[in-house]
Formats: structure tokens, C-alpha cells, sequence
């Protein structure tokens, strides 16, 4: 490989010849050999830094301190980040700094060095016509741009993946549920059978998992929508303009089409980050609530003949390479995996939430790599769980049959006639001998035929149907 | 000890002669000899049973299902229970059947026996005047009483002790915040020496955290708010008269005084517990905060000669068995094991939360259990902090004085003026050669002793005091 | 309440006047209020302390530096701890410094003072003849007592209530899975039907679960083993005489029954418990298992018959207050709640663990509270779910000879015979038409009835029943 | 793209015409967009397959359920893989079914469609010379091939990552404890002063803390070395000719270079992961002593002027953007980053161990994914900070000198001359007034200044150099 000579403040460093990165981000490369490819900085996080490197530099100019001309060089360099034209010039890992420093830097030589050449420079020039410092991070530190970064990407891909995927999800159970809401069966407490709701009412619980899952995500936005920028290195503002903070957060709400302002203390938005953590949480909260979905549908499925097997789930795959016609809810586990994974998340980001010290969090790669990867994992197991699952269950009406009028619990309805007590009695006569309820009660006289088929009615014990 | 016998429909059990409770009672005495006196099932829970059997007792009479003189008694006893007056007779544990089934019966047994015997009856009358199922349970289910109960209890202990707690530490913060705001000291990130802020600032961001984790807190409230009871055993209110789970609500919301509502979807809140996922999220996210500030004032406060000391606390016990005069941050070191505690609760209850199947979830009592420890935990822990220490906090002026004035950061006043790579020059020869900047500086030549002075401020550093 | 004056270094404080505890105790007292009763330091720790109050003394006279006729005296108040008689002379909680210096010095304060009655003085007397620091506290220092006194209690609480609680449940499990080794029931994978095994067989797997966690957590001990005393305020042994670390450990391995060491690094003793992290790690994993093994035990039992309901469970009590003649899996779910519980635990301990600092871990008494929680609620809940459980497991012959007989995934058997593809084509036709797999083969041509039997057969299909 | 068709027991299914995956892997890519590329399923996972599909192939054609030509080509193939050459024939992501069954699938096509091809056979060919399930797969199951692969790819991992990078890091821990032996220096309990040790004895706790953290990871090598390979579905061995799971076992030890056996129990191999649980516990166990020693060793250099700064670490990179000159402790960073991640993983480990039901745990995927990555990420972060910052560890001998004069916690040193309450008494004197101890000691007419200076000797309270 050809290298040419990029300085910093520690001195010169060789550089990969056709990298439009300087000197801090080779250091980075060369520093932190941790966990590889797979390991990179989110490209989000990336794209995050293009929308605020371009609005920070308009807005420097705006407010004077930065050459309109200038400006205009980064933002165009910006819109190619956003493009996707330069995703390959940003190699770092996560595990660097703890403050994304180095990330931060590795956008400031990008978006100059890359904007030198535009300007008709070339990369071995040893001074470039955009400084990474004096001007691409002007009135910035990384210790208000790289939360910045994060919050602006977290906010995006919570936004843009994961509640559209929550609601896709949410929007057919709702239709399964509505589909569904004459379908009596029995019901289950403690794994045990227990007495009758509707295949609709079952489902209208997960619906309402998820709208509580929701409405807690959302709940969490208002935080998230506050950005660090503007405190720069300690929270205090020190080196920019007047005006500046309130205006690269407008800039920032613009370019990105989410609703950020300003935060109203900037020492909290540096020095520690709770509103990672909150959003994560209500993540986590989702996960709960998707994991026991999953879980259910994937047990009201089992079978095909010597399992629960209430409903039929699409059949994908092969669902076994020894077991010929297996089929398997392959993505009730996909799902179920992604939900281990968020919690386990989401002890990775109170970790690193609670150890920051005084004026800064230094687990901020950390922390965002983990809220990104779960907003993500959510969203995509969602549409995935949808389309390829929840989107063509249908009760298998014969085992839903047969386990109502199997059910031993249909006795609840007797209780407001002839007391817990006699009822208790005529079900454990049942379940001892083998007989139906019906064939118990009348042998223990405590009713008549008629009254037994009067009052136990599956179809009258599901309540209002809500 | 004497004993009389109970029945259940299982049969005969010997139960304390003295005691009110009966025969499912002592099964789960029984049946479940796990952790101890400890681990007795929260007290709060009790309490929360009281309000909820007493609702439903006059619930019950006003729809005409339950006779008043019986509603009247158990409200008697409630109210007792209420009084505290019945503590023990709740002896079961946490570790129990998980839809808390054997406590609710416990509540059950406990108001039809005491208020047989309120009204002239003896405890060893075999047939008592109030049922603990017919009468005490009617439209009841332990799978809709338990988790309200759960919130009652829940809502109650965030409402007086953790949300008072955390506002009265965040509001002595506040006042130190304000007190100290003129207070100009070296900032730090990564642990090290950065540009200055005043300790008012740097107080402000934890009280920036604490509004934040309180508002997520009180967002979780509306979902705590939402009451199971109506649903009774799946969630379709089998067993309930019209109204009822509307008007039991209300009752409920009187007699706590909390808004509690009915909750729009029963089945959710059996098969779910997403409310105490949610609000323990809310828990955790301040536990997390918590830690890094009780973090930041223990080291801030470390020395006395050798450490940061930049703060003084109140020196509250001898430090040490061994060492003479030392003096430790001993609340700042509860409050941590409490946030820690906290986060490992925050586990429990979503590996709880993920595993519910079907019509119940059945890990109700490690859940709520979890719940009320941390909240109390996190109140009582505030309390303790801020009379223990916060309110004392005062600035050591000569070790904040002397970490400013030795401080190499301030050479970041100079980037507007002479650019970053010169001001770096200046601070690394400076540091090299143990001098000060302004010596550096000059020495370089690249500003005079004069504009060293104009420039590099440390009170005009700060911004605008946010 | 009656008081009595007690001074320490800091000056006077009020005691209540029949207490024998001093100045420190009180101070803590008075400084953590923070959780309440139920959050009291474990009494286990305070046995540990008099085991080694006892060692430190003899062993301070033998080696010169106490007079043998206070240590005797010490070691008759210790003896009195450990039968239990002093136990409410210890009030204070976990939550207070994170050194457990407050509960190092309510055991000096009481073994003293008690001492001093003992010896006929009184506790009015402002000069008691033996002192809490000089004499019981000698060549000790909280930082190396307490961490002492949490590996004892530690090892005490998994040698006596753990394991052998594990151990028995494991061999009744051992016991059953010979007993049903020859029951040939369908597999399952993925909850789904699959090839054929038999119940011991799927038991045996439960018993290779708890044989690796008890080697795994057996493996720990070692670590375990190693005792913080001697090593004083930081590890370097300050203030104790020659030979002192090594005679203590003896004698605490002595009184305690257990093979305690000095540990080789006293600094990794006092500043890190990755002994506590370690066992704690083992006795996660076993939460592990156990939940996966209640988990089966509660599915494989659900119905009574709706369900699964290859086996059956005792009947133990009242399943519901509404639903007459339920019975639940309730010691299951006992078991799964303490498997969460310990999972939660385990995510404090790591977050304690982390965070020590120099010389110090100052998160001891909340790390060694969650240690003892979770190995006692383990013990007690193996004890609880085998005498009310696993013992009375019987194998239910109908369900398991229907589902069996019913399986498509006995086709497996016919891979060597007629391959893979063509073993499937029968399964899917079987499945699609609702027939047996032996209609279908013959349907399909493939194989002739003769074969069928004879390739075709569950018990064959087995393997070597290991 | 140009397709071909390939065909499953469910019908055709268009495959990009260049790759040799068929139609099982390709209904995984359609069915599984979760995740993106950065979720692959781990190349170590691919190249554990190729040791296992190798070592089945031979022992198959040795036992005489294959042809040694078939096999002979399948070990060709293998070896292709092992050589890096087919990987990006391993399209999966982690989030499929549970079992891991379609990468099983994906291993079976390539090798087998690229054996024909190898063979001289072609893509488009409609029937292979080799077949995914009858042959490579034979005597197999995804169920026990999976978890096999885990083991080899887990085991190899920790051994030639995970401990080589920590055992590096504690050699040079060790010899950094040796050289700085003796450099007396204040001890910090509480992170407040303390009595002295020295720099050496410091560092001696952090290689106590990885002997003991690699010791416990050893430990667990025996549970992950055993192989569930010759269990097949269910755990029985069905479909395995005599003597299978021994060998093939031996021979993957053979090409695995690591001592594998078969394990003794299969039913467990398949239906739990507990071994993976054990390591990652260990790996987390690693973590948290990690976490312990980089932040100690960020805050002992922290400064450089304002801090502990006790010691000197290399200065790697520019550490501000906006603060020129600074330097951060960011290797430290990075470990304590990889810490908390590797905590939040094993969350999630036992959260999926947690979920297996009946003969199958399906978490595999996720399971081994966390394991990989944290084992990789400790090895390579305990490279990287070693050679990044540990190496050049000095002390820095001003900041200590000045730190241990200082100190107050000197006057422990007096207990023995003069009781604990009389050193308090100096020590609280020197600190209200500012002054030193021998001042404060004089001052109180409690010893003489000959006496102070030869009963106060910072070297001589540092034990005996352990």
C-alpha cells in the first residue's frame, strides 16, 4: 500500500495514500485492534456527524465565524457522506476513546481533507484549505458533537425502524385480534387450563402490550430530542458564538426531519447520558412484552399433533435437516433471541450510564452501539415476525375444539349458582374418574341436565369482548 | 402450640388456634419453606389488599351481589388490616405459586374469619358467616387481585417515598447549584484536567438528571394507574356483575387516593406486567443516575490531602476500625449499593416480565417484591444522602483555587486567537517542562504577556451560567 | 426509652441504655435509615464475625500481643453470638458504608461491652475494661474483617443450604430418571413433535444439568477459601504481629468446619470480591438450569387436559380462588421466581463488583447480602420443589402412549432406508391429510406395510439409553 | 443476478446462480432481514462447521455408513473452508431459527454443491454427486452439529484469544508490580487516604485478580470440551452407526488441535447450553476485575496536574478536539467500554439459557454470538491496552512523594504506642489545623519528636512486600 504524511499535534503519521483520513484517525486504527470488522462505529453514527458537521458549519457562517465558502465546501462534503459516498473512509472501531473523540476527528479530516480536493487540492498537500479543527469542528468539541451524533442517530433509527416495525406488528395483531374475536377456546393460567376467552381477546392483549410498549417509547423521544451541541468541551459553551447553540439545533431538525432542540443544560447532556439509557429502557420494556408474544404464538402453534396446536403459523422452511416434514416457528425464535439480546442490552448501557464521572460519560460508543443495534434488531424482527409469521396465523378450529370441551374449568360458571365449594367438587370428580363435568355434577346431584346446559356455556363466559 | 382444623375443598388442615388465617393459608405455610422471615410476602401488598377487598366489598353490595351487612364487616376488618392492626397474620413468602393465589387467599381467610368473629362467631365454629371465596373473593380472581394489589402497592410507594426522596435531593442540588454558581473550578473529562465551569454548573447537571428521571418516573404512572380487577380469571370478567370493574376502580382510587383506573384491556393485565417493567425501567434509569452523582461527590470530596478535594461533606462516623481520624463518604456509598442493587432488581423483573405465558403471568410476586424494594430503596436512600451529606456540601475554596490555577487547559481560551495547533504547542511545552502556560506561551512567542492575561480568563470561560 | 451516654472519637452519642452496642453502632443507626427491617445485615454475617472476633482474639494472646484472659473473655461473647443470644444487638442494615465498617464495629462494640458485663462491670461505666478498637478489633481493620466474614458465611451458606439442597434435588431427579428409563415418550425440539426418547431419558438430562453446576460451583471455593484477614487497612498487614494471618486462618477454619486459607494477595482481597463475583457466577448458572428444568417439569405436567400432561405433579393445594378444582404447578413457579431473582442478583453483584476503587471495593455489604440471598433462596427452593414436587412425579402412561403413537416425526426412522426426501414426502402427506404415516407411506408407494413395522418402531429408536 | 434453481422438501426456490448454497439457506436469507450484514453468523462458527462436517464424513466412511470417496471430497471442501476460500458462501445472520438448523443446512449445501462441482459436476445440475442431508449431514443433526460447533468455535476462541490476551496483560502487570515494588506510595480506601503500600504491591492485587479470573475461565474448559455430536435429534443417537459419537469427537479434538470428548450426557448437550453460560460467566467474572483495574489505572494517572497522577501512561493520541495538548487515559477507555459490554452479554447468555424447553434449547445462535464476542473482545482489548498503555506504565515519582507526605493516615502507625483514640486525636488536630502530624503529635504531648519520627516510617508499614 502507498502512504503519504498526515501531522497532528504529537507529530507526523503515514497514511493510507487514497484515505481522505489525517493523522488522528490512522493513531485510532493503529491504537485500538479491537473486535475487527464487525466492530466498526455504527455507520449511522456516520451519517448522524455529516447532518451535524454541515449544519454546525452553516451555522458558523451565519453567525460570522466561519467563511460562507468554507462552509459550503463542508456541507457539500456532507451531502456526500449522506450519499453514501464515503461510508469506506470512516474505519474505526467502537472500542476507542470512550468520548468518540476519534470518531469525531475522523470526520473532521474526512469532511476537510475531502473538501480540499474538491476545492482542487490535493490529499499531499501538507497544508489543506480546511483546517479539521479551526474550521470542520469550529465552535464543536467532541464531547458535545459525538452525543450529539448519538442522539441525532439513536432518535432516526427509533423513528425510521423501530416503531414502524412495533406498529406493523401491532396494526395485524389488532386485525388477527378483531378476526379472531368470536373464536372461544380455552384458556391457560399457569401453563394449566383454566376457563373460556376468545382467540380475539387473547390477542387483544398483545396488541395492548405493544401500545403501552409504544406509547413508552415515545414517551422517551422528548429526552432524546435534546442535543449536547453547543457546550462543547465541558458543557460551559466555552469558544462559540452567541445565538449558536439554538441555531445549529434548528439546522439540525431541519437536515434531519426530527423534531431536536437545544438542550436546556448541557452539562447533564455531556457528563452523563440518561436519555440512552431511558430510550433503551423502554426498548427493553418491548422486549418484555415481544418476548412473551413470541412465546405464545409459539406455543399455541406446537404440535403438529401432540402439542397445544390452537393456531397454524405459516410453515417457511424445512425445519430440520434430519427430521423429514418438520416444521418449527423459526420466527417466534428469531424474536425471541433479539429479545434476550435487548435485555441483555440494556444492562450494557445502565453499566456504562452509571459510570460516568464529572464533567464526562466515556462509554458513549459503547452506550450508542448497543441502543442502535436494539432499536434495530426490534424493528427488523417485527416486520420479519410479521410477514413471515403473524400475518398468516389461523385457528386450527378442531384443536381449539377439542380443548374447550375437553376443559374441566367450564365448572367456573357453576360457582355463582351452587358456590366454590360444590363446583370444586364436580371438577375433581370429573378429573379423578375421567368423566365429563356434566356426567360429575349431575352424579353428585348437586343440578339438573337442563340446569347444567343452562349455565355452562363457553360462549357466555367471554365477558364483554373487549 | 394449639391448633384447630380448616378445610379447604383438598381437606382438612391444621392450622395456629390462635391465628385468623385458614387452610390455604397454612398449605402455603406448608408447602413453601423458602428464604424465611425475610422473604415474607411485602407488607405494603397486605395493605394494598385491604383497599382492594374493601372496594370490592361494597362494589359488590352496591350491584347487589353481596349482602351490605357483609360488605359492611369486611370492610371492618380491612380497615383494621389498614390500622396495621393484623400484621400478622400474613405470614406467607415471596416464593410462592406466582399468580400470588396463596396470598390473596390469605387476605381472604384473614377478613372471613376475623369478621366471623367481629360479628359474635368463634374461630373454631366450623361454618364461619362470611366465605373466604363466596364472600370475601366474589368477582374476584387471585389472577386480577393480585396484580391490583401489585399496583396499588406500587403507585403508593413511588408516589410517597421515592418520588419525595428524589425531590428532596434534587431540590437541596438545586439550591447548592445556585449557591455555588459562581464558584469557578477546573473541569474534568476522561478523569482529567479540562477547561473550567463553576461547581453551580457542574451541580446543575445532576439536577438536570434528576428532573429528567423523574419525569420519566411520573410518565410511567399511567400505565401503573391501570387496574387489573374486573377481569377475574382470564381476563374476560366471568363471575362479575355489569359495572362492576368501572365502579371497583373508583372505590379503589378513593380509598388510596391515587387515580387508579380500570384498565381498557384485562388481558394484558394478567398475562403481562409490562406497568412494573415500565416503572421499574423508570426506577433504574434513576438508579443510574444516582450512582454517577453520588460517584461524582465522592471523589470530588476524596482527600482530605491527597485526592480531588474540592468539596467538603459532613463528617458523620469515625471512618475506620483501624486507621484514626479518617473520615469516609459513607452515604455516597449506600447510595451506590443502592443503584446497583437497583440495576441488578431491573434484571429480575424483565427476566420475570419476558416469561409470562398465555392467560397469566405467574412471576407476580418476585416482580412486585423487586419493584417496592428498589423504590423504597432509592426514597429512603435520597433521604439518607441529602440529610447525611448533600445538605452540607460546601466548597473547599483552596484546593479548588489551586487545581484551577495549576490547570494547562485553560490554554483552550487561546484556539479563537492563535489556532489549535499553537495553543497545543504552547500546553504541551508547558506540561513538558512543568512550567506555566503564560511562561510556555511567551517562551514561544506566539502572544504576549499581555494578551496571555485578556485572553485566558478562567471567569470568562464558563458561558452564561445555565 | 431509657438512654446511656457512649463516646467514640467523634464525640457523644445517646444509646439505648440495654443495649451493648456503643458510639459507632448508634451512629450508623442514626445515619442510614434506608430500607427498613427486612434490610438488615444478614445475621449469617454476624455469626461469621463472632467465628472470627473469636480466631482474631486467641490468636492476638498466643502470639503475645492480648492478654490471654481478654481474649477469653472475648471468645465467651462470640460463643454467646454464635447460640444466638445477642442477635438483636445487631440493628443496623446493608445500606450503610460500603465497607461494612459499621457492622465491623457493632460486633467490636457488643463483644466489648458484653465482655465488660461479663467480667462484672456494667455498662454505665464510661471506661469499659475491654475496648472495642485496642482489644477486639486488634490487628484487624474492617476492610480485611468484613470481606472475612463474607467468605465465611459465603462458604457456610453454600457448603450447608446450597448444595446439599441441589444435591438432594438432583438425586431424586437421578432416582426418577432410572425409574422412567424405559417410558418411551415423543421429543420434542423447538416445541415442536420430534423423534422419540424416553422419559428418564429426558431426565437424565436434568441430573447432567445440576452435576455440571455443582462441579462448577464446587470449583469455586478455592477462591473462596481465601481470607482477607491479616491484611489490615490496605492489604500490607499493618499492625499485626508475625505469623499472624496464617494462625488465624487456621483457627477460623477450626471453629468454622471449612478449609479456610490466607489468601497469597491480600490487596486482591480487600480492593476486589471477585471471589463473591465468582460463586455468585456459579450459583447464576444453576439459576439457569433450574429454570429450564421447572420449566419442563411445569409444561410437561400442564392440562389436566388441554395440556401436555406427560407427567404428573402432587396436588398440593387449592389452585384458584374462582376456578373450582384447579391445581397448579405452583412449586414451579416458586422455582422460576427465585431463578429470576437469582439472575437479577447476579447483574448487582457484577455492577458492585466493578466498581471498587485502589485499596477498596466498597460495595461489600450489598455484594455479600445478594451472595447469601441467592444461595439460601436456591438451597431452600431445590429442598421445596423436591419434597412438595419432583418426589411425587409420576409419568402419565395415556397422554404420553397418545402423543407418541400420534408423532409424524417417527418417519425419521426411515432417513437410511428410503432417504431423507423421501421420508419427508410421507410426513407432509400424513400431516396435510390428517393420517398416519403408515397410510401415507403405503399411499406413496414407498415402502410395504412389513417394512413399515418394522423399521418404524419408538423403542428401537431410543438409542442406548444413557 | 443470474439464478438457478434448487429445490427442498418444499418446493423450488431461486438461488443467485454463482453460489453454492441451495435452497434451505436461501429461504433463511428471504425469511431473515434482521440485522443487517454486521449480524452474520461468525466466521468461527463456519470453520467449526468445517472441523465437524470433516471429522462426521471420515467417521461415517470408517464406520461404513459412507462411501470414502464421498467423504474424502467432503474433507476437501472442509478444508476450502478452513482456508478462507467459501467465505462468502455464508450468507446467514444470526437472528434465524433458534436451533441454528439453517446454517447447519448452509454448511451441508455449500459443502455439498461444491464437492459436486469439485467433482466435476456443475450448479445447474439438478441432481448433486453429493447431498446436503443424506450425505453430509449424515449421522447428524442440526440439533447436535450446532451446539457442537459452538463448542469447537468457543473453545478455541478462549484459548487462542481470550487467554493469551489476558495472560500477556498480567505478565506485564507482574513485572510492572515487581519493578515498582518499591515505590511507597498512600494507600486509598473509600478513595479517600490511607496508610501506605507500595506501587508494586498495588499492582500485585490486579495479577491476583486475572490468575484468580483465569483460573475460573480453566475451570470451565472441561464442561465446554464436551461435544453433543452423536446425539442427533433428540439426544438419543438415532440414525448413528456404533461408536460414532466417540470417534467423531476424536477426530474433531484431532483437527481442532483442542482435547474435545463426546459428552457423557446428550440429552443435556442438546436441550441446554449451560456450558456456555459457565464460560461467559467466567469471561464476565474477567470483566468486572477488568473494569477494576483500568479505572484504577485511569485514575492514578489522572492529572496531569489536577488528579491522583501517581503514574505516567503513553500518550497515544491528541485527546481533545478542542482542547489542544490534552492527553486521555482512552486504552482504559476502551477496556471499560468492552467491560460493561461483556456484563450486559451475559445477561443476555442467561436469558436464552434460561429458555430451552423439552429436548431443545433454541437461543443457540444468540448464545454463541455473545460468547464469541465477548471472549474476542477481552483477548483483543487485554492486547491493546497492554501494548498501548501497560507497557510504558511508570510512576511518577513527584505526585507520589508529595500524595504520601501528606498523608494523615500516617498516624495509624501509632495505635500500638499509643491506642487508637490518641492517634485519632493527632490526626484530627492536623487536619482541622491545616498542619502535620508530628506538629499535631507534639502539640498534644502524646509523644516526642524522636518518637514520632522512629514509630512513623511510611517504609516500614508496608508488611512484608507480598
Amino acid at each position: 500500500m502507498k502512504y503519504r504524511v498526515e501531522k497532528d499535534t504529537m507529530g507526523p503519521v503515514e497514511v493510507p495514500a487514497d484515505k481522505y483520513w489525517g493523522a488522528q484517525t490512522q493513531r485510532s486504527i493503529n491504537n485500538f485492534k479491537i473486535g475487527g470488522e464487525r466492530n466498526r462505529m455504527p455507520l449511522e453514527i456516520t451519517h448522524a456527524f455529516a447532518i451535524l458537521k454541515k449544519s454546525a458549519a452553516l451555522t458558523n457562517a451565519e453567525l460570522g465565524v466561519l467563511p460562507q465558502e468554507k462552509a459550503d465546501t463542508i456541507a457539500k462534503v456532507c451531502d456526500e457522506i449522506l450519499e453514501g459516498k464515503l461510508d469506506d473512509q470512516f474505519p474505526l472501531v467502537i472500542w476507542q476513546t470512550g468520548s468518540g473523540t476519534q470518531s469525531n476527528m475522523n470526520a473532521n479530516e474526512v469532511i476537510a481533507y475531502r473538501g480540499h480536493v474538491l476545492e482542487g487540492g490535493s490529499l499531499e498537500d501538507e497544508k489543506k484549505s480546511i483546517h479539521p479543527n479551526d474550521d470542520v469542528n469550529k465552535s464543536q468539541s467532541s464531547n458535545d458533537t459525538f452525543p450529539t451524533a448519538m442522539h441525532i442517530a439513536a432518535y432516526k433509527m427509533v423513528m425510521e425502524t423501530t416503531i414502524p416495525g412495533v406498529e406493523k406488528l401491532r396494526d395485524t395483531l389488532k386485525s388477527k385480534s378483531d378476526q379472531f374475536m368470536d373464536v372461544v377456546k380455552i384458556g391457560r393460567t399457569h401453563f394449566m387450563d383454566a376457563t373460556p376467552l376468545t382467540l380475539g381477546q387473547e390477542f387483544s392483549g398483545y396488541v395492548a402490550q405493544l401500545n403501552h410498549g409504544l406509547r413508552a417509547l415515545k414517551n422517551t423521544l422528548e429526552h432524546l430530542s435534546e442535543l449536547a451541541l453547543g457546550g462543547t468541551a465541558v458543557g460551559t459553551g466555552l469558544n462559540t458564538p452567541k445565538g449558536y447553540a439554538e441555531l445549529v439545533a434548528k439546522k439540525i431538525a431541519e437536515f434531519s426531519g426530527q423534531p431536536f432542540v437545544t438542550a436546556p443544560n448541557k452539562f447533564e447532556s455531556l457528563a452523563a447520558h440518561d436519555a440512552i439509557v431511558e430510550t433503551h429502557g423502554a426498548l427493553k420494556q418491548l422486549a418484555v412484552s415481544l418476548m412473551k408474544i413470541a412465546n405464545d404464538i409459539r406455543m399455541l402453534s406446537s404440535g403438529p399433533r401432540s402439542g397445544i396446536g390452537e393456531i397454524l403459523i405459516p410453515e417457511n422452511e424445512p425445519g430440520s435437516s434430519i427430521m423429514p416434514g418438520k416444521v418449527n416457528p423459526t420466527q417466534a425464535e428469531a424474536m425471541t433471541m433479539v429479545c434476550a439480546q435487548v435485555i441483555g442490552n440494556d444492562t450494557a448501557v445502565s453499566v456504562g450510564g452509571s459510570n460516568g464521572h464529572f464533567e464526562l460519560n466515556v462509554f458513549k460508543p459503547m452506550m450508542i452501539h448497543n441502543l442502535l443495534a436494539s432499536a434495530r434488531l426490534l424493528g427488523d424482527a417485527c416486520v420479519s415476525f410479521h410477514d413471515n409469521c403473524v400475518i398468516g396465523i389461523e385457528p386450527n378450529r378442531p384443536f381449539i375444539k377439542k380443548h374447550l370441551e375437553n376443559s374441566l374449568m367450564l365448572v367456573t360458571a357453576l360457582n355463582t349458582h351452587i358456590g366454590y365449594e360444590n363446583a370444586a367438587a364436580i371438577a375433581k370428580k370429573a378429573h379423578k374418574e375421567g368423566t365429563s363435568l356434566r356426567e360429575a355434577a349431575i352424579d353428585l346431584g348437586l343440578l339438573t341436565s337442563e340446569q347444567f346446559d343452562e349455565w355452562v356455556k363457553p360462549e357466555n363466559m367471554i365477558g364483554g369482548l373487549k
